[in-house]
């Protein structure tokens, strides 16, 4: 089976979502999208988009995706972020994830940065060996510290 | 003592770059940081800059900053990262380091962000307590992976 690897448009974002859902649903999350068909388009298609994507394609339909954004880093200068990368659970040993992941590392090698960066669940032993396999490095003692909205408002209102 | 907290400008980048790289030291990586003053003003200061700074100013020196861009959650929509968060080793215990924290929600706040997000080393419980009792979560199950310039340009030709 032929797929084909191509960058995001505004047609691909119903799929996207579907995707984005998917895997929210693999990281035992099933409820915590809360953003839709349409805040995918107006931030990743303005003048100045949030992100950008790379789809790929098999038998017209989306069946996996890339999606990534600029960061900066205060050691390095320039990075991507790669927020996700993930193929339909039926679509699975058809190459298709490497492929999108080569072509994310592609784009970022083109676009000169210094690093790119993500982040994995570390009991997804899959994930986590192939990406140290790739060359990449998994780093055990940072840990990711969320605000949401409702505690963000709290501790401002908290303190006065 | 009296402390100033206000938007980080062109003038400052020097004294910015004095403490990322004091903060490298803390984080026991003294070597890792390889931009300079020039980078921290074209990367900053163009017309899409790719981070903003608030500074922390006392007798006329910078004695803290902190450093954020925009991010995106295919959860929640539009986030801010902070990137680097400190105060100079003898101006602590002055509040000026929760002042900055407080700017930047503020801040984030004002932007109608869905949430806020940083790092945290494991280790550095004095950070993670602060967090946590500001309404922060650590996540424990996710781990930060890398793949630098070498990598990525090692990975990108051996796939051919």
């Amino acid at each position: 089976m032929d797929f084909i690897i191509r960058k995001g448009e505004i047609k691909d974002m119903a799929s996207v979502l579907e995707l984005i859902k998917e895997l929210a649903d693999f990281e035992n999350e099933p409820d915590a999208v809360e953003i839709n068909m349409y805040d995918l388009i107006k931030d990743g298609f303005s003048a100045n988009p949030s992100f950008k994507t790379i789809v790929a394609e098999l038998e017209d339909k989306i069946v996996g995706m890339a999606l990534f954004y600029p960061r900066y880093s205060t050691w390095k200068g320039n990075s991507i972020h790669l927020e996700d990368l993930l193929v339909k659970k039926d679509k699975r040993g058809l190459g298709i994830g490497k492929a999108l992941y080569k072509s994310f590392l592609t784009y970022a090698h083109q676009q000169k940065v210094k690093r790119v960066e993500w982040v994995v669940l570390d009991w997804n032993k899959f994930a986590v060996e192939f990406y140290e396999r790739s060359g990449a490095k998994v780093l055990n003692d940072w840990r990711t510290v969320q605000m949401d909205e409702k505690a963000l408002s709290e501790y401002i209102n908290k303190q006065g």
